[in-house]
């Protein structure tokens, strides 16, 4: 049996304000040893480099260049925090050097660089985590707490999505020197689908026992941000009049071989509240995130919605007992970064699978390809590729990762 | 111009629980006269005539056979609300003799019948309304008044449904000679679409500059029903064991010509708390029914959600004012029957075409049709029929309605 890693080697590729949060948060836990920063633009390697420096250790080289850095700095694990479309290039080199992969959340450009990152990682025996850090949330580990002890019945339907009104952060791109402009102006699909899908996937045991057997999307008109651009930029902006590819809306809808519908909405151009629209159905009991209401058959009065938060706190996750009595890290999104960090900084120190492998990361990923296919054949059903070859049907909680029961990445595979 | 009729001689086609509540409310309405009294089971219709009695009125003629009725009785209107695959029967019957329909809402069960609808009455002159009641809901009326002063923007995606446990009102069809029951055995598809169709339509334009172009609809598996029928049914019952075809989460996603896209969820097979799941988003400001939410851009904080009742409360539609002003009848679902009928009954005087004509009865009900098609082909993308046969691109609201304006039919053309 592999010795357990008491330090880990670590290279960053891509700090700008999220790549640079996540490093600060790693370095806080034990054993994390910045080793290389990587970004193209220089102020940001250098303020990787910064970064590490104050936090008490040594200097870290800093590249421009990921295959470069991959080739000099001997590393035992990444975190990818660049842009959306670099992720699975950056991962597959990566993984080719066999360092084990943290990659921050997107979608996938093409079901085939999907394909490839899973026969990548199966040929190298080096691991791939999405680092979904929703995965983590307190209510949607309440609510997978819940379903593992049967609260709702058999389940038929989720909701899920991200509604977050993000114009500023978009339209701002080039100003902020952030990748979503682009993507906004030249694609139309949902292209972050995993904040939703990932616990959602988790709660249906999609890739065990389960899996997405087909999708639909329907894109709405753009009109949000170009909106946005007319009322709030100077009229010489260079986004001035200029058009988005980008539907205000993008509602996807997936069916799963146990019979079980996914929906999951994508609005982030709009004004409106912040919501990941949870929503789980089942033959006993019913969550919504939306006015954060339950309704538990037998119990909760016929027609009539609760509180969520006795339900939740009645269910609370072990996981997040633990974390509580131990104290949240806030900062990262209500405390979840910092438990989605600490289970992949275990599974690396350990060398095994982490809690949201390779088959889930491309599982989620393909979505945004698989939407963006769908919404250009104007809502044409598409076939979900099965990234597992077949092992889905038998695929239970490897022996590894049971081993980590007891430790933070437990959760999503209770 | 036609002199308004003073009164109207009213038959009744279906006398069940509701179609006798809703008799009760058109007696209590001025100028309302019951004819005949017509329904398969001999103690419905005699339930109907006592109604009439108990109200002050001569004891009208009872009929099994609605096609008796017309040709026996002469009718100025008739209300339909028998189950829903005779609906289209008894209105083609009753247009033909020259009886104006006002139909209690469903689905069809196909494309033909819908069109043949339309053609009857564009043949014969005779009008037909769906007497959509959530048409008139205090919100939705509300978020229209809302809508047409501009407060979303430019609206991009509506969301609705019907969200209403009726697990116990379908298993017990056969108690209670109930035509849901079988609906749900044999069908699958978005069976009761009208209740968040039918506002979203108006808010929308539908029919009038802009139409529905196509759909997709996916159904979750069925269990619920079925649970509750072995957890609360003696295992004698003649559907213990029986599987439904009914899913219990029947999703369907719409598209329009104008761009926007509609999200519309039945769900009626689970435990869970009454909704219809009203949506609407827009540039400028987002309604959410649930949670009660609504986020004014550039007045409520950025990511953030406040009450909805107070923005009701500002934009209340004229018609619920001057309806509050009056005295809301509250037994009809909070008021909102005792509109619709009135505005049906004030269309038949003036023999105008009413609020919700036929073009809008067509569309509404095809989406049940049109639903289990896309269910059947896998979720394929089904077109949606110009009932209007392109009238929709000029068409406005007809003189002769808004010669209606200033009383109870209103509201839907404002």
């Amino acid at each position: 049996m592999q010795t357990e890693k008491t330090e880990i080697r670590l290279g960053v590729v891509g700090l700008s304000w999220r790549g640079s949060f996540l490093l600060g948060e790693l370095l806080g836990i034990p054993g994390v040893r910045p080793y290389a920063m990587c970004d193209l633009y220089a102020d940001r390697a250098e303020g990787g480099a910064d970064i590490a420096q104050r936090a008490g250790f040594e200097r870290p080289p800093v590249f421009a260049d990921y295959r470069e850095m991959l080739e000099k700095v001997p590393l035992d694990a990444v975190l990818i925090s660049c842009g959306w479309t670099a992720h699975l290039p950056v991962a597959r080199a990566a993984m080719k050097a066999g360092v084990y992969v943290g990659m921050e959340v997107g979608g996938a450009t093409s079901v085939q660089e999907c394909f490839e990152l899973v026969r990548l990682s199966e040929e190298t025996g080096v691991p791939c985590m999405l680092l979904e850090n929703c995965c983590y949330g307190r209510d949607e580990m309440a609510v997978l707490n819940m379903a593992k002890k049967g609260v709702f019945g058999e389940i038929v339907h989720c909701g899920c999505g991200y509604l977050h009104d993000l114009r500023d952060e978009i339209c701002l791109g080039r100003e902020n020197r952030h990748y979503r402009l682009d993507n906004y102006l030249c694609r139309n699909g949902e292209n972050y689908p995993t904040h939703g899908i990932g616990p959602a996937a988790k709660l249906l045991g999609i890739n065990r026992g389960n899996r997405f057997l087909s999708l639909v999307s329907f894109a709405s008109k753009a009109r949000g941000l170009q909106d946005w651009v007319k009322h709030r930029l100077p009229a010489d902006h260079p986004l001035a009049g200029r058009t988005f590819n980008q539907g205000d809306v993008v509602t996807t809808l997936l069916r799963c071989a146990n019979g079980e519908t996914v929906q999951c909405t994508l609005s982030t151009c709009s004004p409106r509240p912040y919501s990941r629209a949870g929503l789980v159905q089942g033959t006993r009991a019913m969550w919504a995130e939306e006015g954060r209401q339950f309704h538990l058959d037998g119990k909760t009065p016929p027609h009539e919605r609760e509180a969520f938060d006795p339900y939740r706190d009645e269910y609370e996750h072990p996981l997040w007992a633990e974390y509580r009595r131990l104290g949240v890290h806030e900062a990262g999104h209500d405390g979840m970064d910092y438990l989605c960090l600490s289970a992949f900084v275990e599974s690396v120190k350990r060398g095994v699978q982490p809690p949201i492998d390779v088959y889930d990361t491309a599982t989620w990923m393909a979505i945004t390809a698989l939407s963006e296919e769908s919404i250009a054949l104007g809502g044409a059903p598409v076939a979900f590729p099965d990234f597992t070859s077949g092992a889905w049907i038998c695929r239970e909680p490897a022996p590894e990762s049971k081993y980590a029961l007891d430790r933070v990445c437990e959760g999503l595979f209770q």
